[in-house]
Parts: structure tokens; sequence; C-alpha cells
């Protein structure tokens, strides 16, 4: 149980569930969806935006009852359910995605959009334009040649996905992490489409601690000598400096708590022998995490790291020159659901949209040892709350 | 005054004091002290080590008004006073240690040692045996061939100049960070000549935690092209895997409070224009912060600081299986100042050891926006208390 809990949280592609697999369960089918000369945020033009969705339950007669879910940093749309029977884990948010559970598939239609610059570029089941894509100008890949997206661009691409369904309003928003600042931002620049926004483990800006955090993260994927300012061939790729900066990511979105447990299962000690003796040579700690950033590579690009680092950084829900004004026209009642034990995304930086947005805000803590991870592994212990959120009637 | 407060902040050689530059007060002077075929913790020998010290306050006849001062992880023995009338900081802990300061020294004959593997090998106060001093087998620097160092050996090397000077035991041991670190491990090690401990913002032991968040301050380094596998000269050094960490430790050293306050002084917002426009410019944060990292990064050396880091990863006080059996002989009462708002070494790495400790410890909580940094330059904040420790008659 412990080694599957570890699986789920450093893969962050499953979720820790008590039900049984659910085997007549409907699979779930990737699809795709293209649009031509997608404007940005910041007045670019895309030649071409091709993203991967998937959906879960039936959307009714009059498409009212679409949930959108927006993933977080290192996530994909595969927010539920599998794609074969023989997955090893469904998708991230499965303990509370599906018939009868916190958001119920047999009532609602939930939707997710992989994000532009997704950083699962090799990911099988992962759709997504962002600098590993091919740049039709030059016919090579973008890299450092494709624009600044940012999180109003995948909001925008998601109203694109949702608008060739016909669905014109959505009956909640819900996404952890940089899924919650979509979320937040759908509320504040369509709040005539959205009913109800749920932000778990989410912000209502980056401020300047959570810019210079991200900026970590960045750096040693810079400093890596593959990378030649985002140039790197398929072959010859900056693992090295990507796995570093996901050696840190790991760290920040976890806590001491689970560190020092997981030391205990490696039968960790500073004095062991192997670092005493060598400057080269590692902990057991530090080589379980390298281990787990490794693993966690394999399917990414270090430079779609750099733009979702960069969207974050850039994040004000809203949009515009500031919170209190970017949260002005929010009609939605809103739910936030930071972690207590959140190193990274801490609790503080709800406070401010929650206080804002009060009079429709209700705001429940997140308990647990699994820090930001805790909104990815752990969401369901407010499944009830979510639920009850989802059933009430707005306006 | 605030932009003196950033100053002694970030280049950390010096503190907040609201009082007068005493310029009748004398002016501080480096030591110089040399051994041979010095043993390691580890059981390697060093042939020669060479560090340098220096004191503040006189010795008395019997030698028994001894306080020894352990820097912490980027600072030198410069703990108090001037070199010269114009220098613009005296030392880091000046506010606490000076004639009728909390550390009288008009009472007590306070020293401090640089550390083995100094990280400020291109200051020209600090004087120190390291991956960057010639290797007298080779007349070429030592590079990854210097033998891994400890904690221990920090004291040990400590305690040979203490040997030197004539003095058998110390009326305290006091040190802030790593500088904690040694504190109580000469309280371990050498319990007959410690009569009193302060651990500020310190840890009984290095756990998992420690160790992997250690290790994050050592990977831009060892990614930087320049780096070579430790084998770089002065005129090629690694200055931005050394700038990278630097920047990843000044963060960690600090608060959210503290980067937003510095956000606002420089009208930071996330959607500034450069990075909206440019993923190659940067948020006016980072541009700050990196800036303080490149001044900082001026005299110190890269390979020290993956040396220093292993030092502090394998600590755990008294060296031994266990904190419990290394703290099992320490006679001294202890002190213990975490700061509640520690990012990096956080306040619940002192609640065992002064737990075992009990009946001999006190632990006093340091309050402020400053982080780690606050037992640096705010830990005149309790200023009585460690004078009224320092006046307890033990034994």
């Amino acid at each position: 149980m412990r080694k599957y809990i570890f699986f789920c949280l450093i893969l962050c592609n499953a979720v820790l569930t008590k039900a049984e697999p659910a085997t007549n369960e409907p699979l779930v089918e990737k699809q795709v969806f293209t649009a031509q000369q997608f404007e940005l945020f910041n007045g670019t033009v895309l030649p071409e935006v091709t993203v991967g969705w998937e959906s879960y339950g039936t959307l009714n007669k009059d498409k009212s009852n679409a949930i959108l879910i927006t993933h977080y940093f290192t996530g994909t749309s595969h927010a539920a359910g599998k794609y074969s029977h023989n997955d090893a884990a469904p998708g991230y948010w499965d303990a509370i995605i599906g018939p009868g559970k916190a958001i119920d598939t047999t009532k609602y239609f939930v939707i997710s959009v992989d994000s532009l610059a997704n950083i699962n570029v090799y990911d099988e089941h992962v759709i997504t334009t962002g600098p590993a894509s091919i740049n039709p100008a030059t016919n090579k890949p973008w890299g450092l040649d494709f624009p600044v997206v940012t999180i109003r661009d995948f909001v925008n691409v998601q109203k694109a996905v949702l608008q060739r369904l016909g669905i014109a309003s959505l009956h909640a928003v819900i996404g952890p992490s940089m899924g919650a600042m979509q979320a937040l931002d759908w509320a504040a620049a369509y709040p005539d489409k959205v009913k109800r926004v749920i932000s778990v483990i989410g912000a209502g800006e980056s401020d300047a601690w959570t810019t210079a955090l991200l900026e970590q993260w960045t750096l040693p994927i810079k400093l890596d000598a593959n990378w030649q300012n985002g140039n790197y061939s398929r072959d010859n790729m900056p693992i090295d400096g990507l796995t570093a900066s996901l050696m840190l990511i790991t760290q920040q979105a976890l806590t001491p708590e689970f560190f020092n447990q997981q030391g205990e299962t490696l039968g960790y000690t500073p004095l062991e022998a192997a670092p005493l003796t060598r400057i080269t040579s590692s902990h057991s700690i530090v080589k379980w995490l390298k281990q787990r950033a490794t693993a966690r590579a394999e399917n990414m690009d270090a430079n779609s790291l750099l733009y979702l680092a960069r969207a974050c950084q850039l994040f004000v829900a809203g949009h515009g020159t500031s919170l209190n004004k970017g949260l002005a026209d929010v009609a939605a009642p809103s739910l936030f659901l930071p972690s207590a034990s959140d190193l990274l995304l801490m609790p503080y930086l709800v406070d401010t949209p929650h206080q804002m947005l009060s009079e429709s805000s209700k705001l429940l803590t997140l308990q647990g040892q699994f820090g930001h991870l805790e909104g990815v592994v752990n969401v369901q212990q407010h499944a009830t709350a979510i639920t009850t959120f989802l059933n009430n009637p707005v306006r």
C-alpha cells in the first residue's frame, strides 16, 4: 500500500483511492481539438493550436451539465478513468470524479483539456502545442521562438473547445494548483459562463515570492549544456537540468514529515558511509529523490517547463492591473481548498481572493502530511463539501 | 534605513543595529592558525590545515572567560567589530557582541574561527583550507580530491586553535545555523570543555528533508559546464551555477513577507511587460534576486559550497549512530533560539534536542519576517535572555 502511495505521489498521475476498480466503467478516449490563427493574450498569433481533451459522463440535451477540470503544472487532461483496463492507475482525481463520486459523472459531463506547452510532451496520451511543436515557418521545433503563453490562453483554448461542442456555460470549473489559477481566471474573464468555481491548492495571483520560487525551477534547465538556449534535439535533451528541476519541484510539493517517513523506509541516517567517504556519493534520500525525478523526466520537455513556469509567474486572476480589479466581476460562488501543510503555494495565497469574494466564497482547509500534493492525492477528504457546493442552486 | 537592512541581509556580513558606531573600539585583526597532519572524522589525514581566527575582548589570567562563536554556512569568523574604521559594516553579530552588549567583551574573550572549506575563499579577510587550496601532492587546487569534512572537523580545528592559546574550557559556544550545529556538537563531543551552549536557528541533526534540501543547493553548480567535475581554474569558474545556488539559498533563508515587501519596493506585478513579451526576460523580483546572488558570488567558491553542504548533510550532534546517543553525555545547559518564520531550518528541528536535554534546556522563539535570517540579523531581540543565560552559574 505504501509503495502504491509513493507511486501515486511521485508520478502524479494517479490518486490514492480505496474503491475497487470498476471494470465495467467505460474507457476514456483522447479527443483532438485544432484551431488556426489563435490570438494569444500578449497579442501574438499562433498559426495553429492543437490540444487533446477527454471527458467522462454524458452531455445533457441543453448542454447545461458540463464541468471543466483544469489540470496542474505537471499534469494532463487525464483527470479520471483509464485508457485501458490494464492501466496501472486511473487519472489523478479519479477519487472524486466518477459515477456516484463527489463530481458525479451520472449527473455531469466532465471535460478536461491538455494545456498549451504541456510539459508531458512525450506521453503518448498528451496532445499539446508548445515549444516542442513544429513551427510551420521553419519546419523545426519552436524552441524559445514559441510565444509566451499565459493562464488566460489556457482558458481561451478551453473556451474554444467548449464552443466547438456547443457548450455555452459551465456548471463549474474546478482545478488544483495551476488548474486552480485557470478556474479562478475563468470566473474573472467570463463571469456569465461560469456558475461555480473550486480552487484547490491555488492562488489569487503569483506574488513576488511565488514568482521568484517558480524561477528557481527554471535555473537548472538553463544551466544544462544540452539546453543550448532552447535549441536542443530530441536525442540530446537537457535531461540533467530537467531532472534537477523536478527534484526541486518534488521536494517543494511535499513536506518534512513525508520526506522523513520516506527516510525511515530507506534507513536514512546523516552519517551514511558513502557520502562520508566520497564527495561524489549521495545519501539514500537523495538517491531516492533523484530516481523519482529521473522517472518523471522521461515523458517531459524542458522548454515546456520554462513556458509553464512563466504562465504561472504572469498569473493574476482576471489578468488585469490588480487582483482587486480582476475579481470585481466574478459572479460565481467559489470554494477554496488550500492545504494547511503546503510549502509551494502556501495557504495565505488564497486568503485575499477568498476575502474579496467573501459573500459568495467558502474556504475549507485540507489537512495532512502531503503538503501541496494533498490537493492532488487526497482532495477526497472534502468530497462531501464538493458535492454540496455543486448541488447548491445559484442565481 | 531600508537599504541598509537589505545590504545587511543579503550580504550576510552585517547586522542591523541601532547603536552608533563606537569609533574608539579597537579594530579587529585576523590571526592565522596552522597545523600539520590533521586527522579528519572520516579517517583521512589533511597534510596541512590553515585557518583564520579573530577575537574580541581579553583572555583572563586563568583563561576561563572564553566564548567561542561558530559561524553560519555563508559566514566567516568575522562575528563582530571592524577591520578598519572605513568598513561599511561590522561583523554579523555585532549587535550582541561588544562592550556592554549581550555577549559582553569587557567580561568575555570572544573568539571565532574560519571553517574548513569556508565558502568565502576570495574574501581578503578569510583564511581557510578547502577544495580551492593547493594540494601539496600535486601543487594544484584540491578540487574534489579534497577529503569530505564534517561539522566535527570544524569543531576539532577550533579545539586545536584554543589549545594553542592554552584555553582548556569554554564559558559558552554560540552559533547560528551551521554554527548552531557546531555549538551542539561541541557539547556532545567534549562535554567537559563546554559550560554552556546556545543554538540559534539550528538543528539536532540533518533529517532526510534537510539533507535533500541541502542537495538542491549543489545541483546548479554541478550543471554548470564550467564546473568540470570540480577541476575549474580561477579565471573560468562556474559562476552561473554558483549564482543560481545562491538565488535558491537566499530565497529559502527568507520569507514570502520579506519578498513581497521587496516586490512592493520594486513595483512588482505579475503581468510585467517584459516577461509577458519575451520568454528570456525576467520579472523585477527575479532580477533583484539575481543581482543580490551575483554580488554574493563574487568572493565565493563553488566547490566549497559542495563541501559545506555535505558537512551539514552529515550532521548529527555527537556524530554517532543516533541523536539520542550523541546527546547522552551533554552536560552543558543549552539555550535554543529557533525562528518562528524559518523555512530553511524549520523550528521543529530543535524540538527533539530540546526535549532530550529537557532538564537543562531552554527554548525561546525568534519572531519576525526574516525567516532563517532572523537568527543572523535580529538575534538581539533575545539579548537579555542570552545575557542571563551566560550569567547563570553552572555545576
